[in-house]
């Protein structure tokens, strides 16, 4: 009975992921496919020029709906030198903040699944956009990102040779990686 | 000098965006081609578990480097169900606020270099994960999204059979978008 206390009371817990929960989520999705399957959702209302608003407050996910209580409310708009006034970051700062976020969200759970512990990361990223895609001068240069850069720097429990293995754990399993990386069907439509 | 002095008081501005200017630069890019190669800039510092933060501030364009005062300052973390604390959007839920923002943004610029006045726009966003992929449970489920659904519901002067058209050149202009639907090369590496 001391056991099963102390266990509850200091769950098993690496880089901040329980990690009983985790191999739990883990067999209980092998048991059960079907609660793997999620729907993330957005709310956007355009306010004037480049800037409008985000809100992300509910998703799907193990059969049943979730809710935050407040939803999150994200601002977005483009700097002067893009005709906007600077009141959010701009869209593409935001693929890259979802990027950032997600390589580094899978760094950390697949180490800890691992059991390596990680003491500090920090990453910095840049991408490089000709904007004579989105305006339409020439429809042979991409839209979007030519490239993207994620430069990783990590401090774990783990040999320096070890390092970069820990950090390719990120691009090999991160969605939003894997979203930016694979060419995912987008539909966009009016509401009719 | 009336003219031009009224001129400059009352910018020629639909949808919020300026439009002699919105010509103004894509002229000065049509001379210059190099003033639209842009690079934009994150950067994040993981805090624990699911939980880190990304600030924006730097970017690249027009031939120089140019940056906001204060940085924006973006928190991502998972929902409780997946392990969190629920102290931000999760990555794949920034994802969609980039996306969103971005088509959103393309509709706006685009319609309004076309002199079509938007009153209104408002669009909701829905995208499918099956974090057996994520989590590594399968091989052959992929980690990001499956296929994204962008609904707009649009108020512009036009008439309906139009609106469809205007929707389209989100999709069609957009930077996130392509980045989502094409393969974009994504590196990311060990800070040495």
């Amino acid at each position: 009975m001391e056991n099963t206390a102390k266990k509850m009371d200091t769950p098993n817990a690496v880089n901040g992921v329980n990690v009983d929960e985790l191999f739990g989520t883990i067999n209980a999705i092998k048991n059960v496919p079907v609660i793997a399957k999620f729907k993330f959702r957005a709310n956007n209302t355009w306010i004037d020029g480049g800037h409008n608003r985000t809100t992300i407050k509910n998703f799907y996910g193990t059969q049943q709906e979730h809710s935050r209580k407040t939803p999150f409310v994200l601002d977005a708009d483009e700097p002067p030198i893009l005709l906007g006034k600077d009141k959010g970051p701009n869209p593409v700062e935001y693929a890259l903040t979802a990027l950032a976020a997600c390589v580094t969200t899978a760094i950390v759970y697949h180490a800890a699944a691992k059991g390596v512990t990680i003491r500090s990361m920090e990453s910095r990223l840049e991408g490089d956009i000709d904007l004579q895609g989105f305006l339409g001068i020439r429809d042979d240069v991409p839209r979007g990102y030519k490239e993207i850069r994620m430069y990783v720097n990590i401090d774990a429990d783990a040999p320096p040779e070890k390092l970069e293995e820990i950090v390719q754990l990120g691009p090999t399993y991160s969605p939003v990686f894997d979203t930016f990386t694979r060419a995912v069907p987008v539909s966009v439509q009016l509401e009719r």
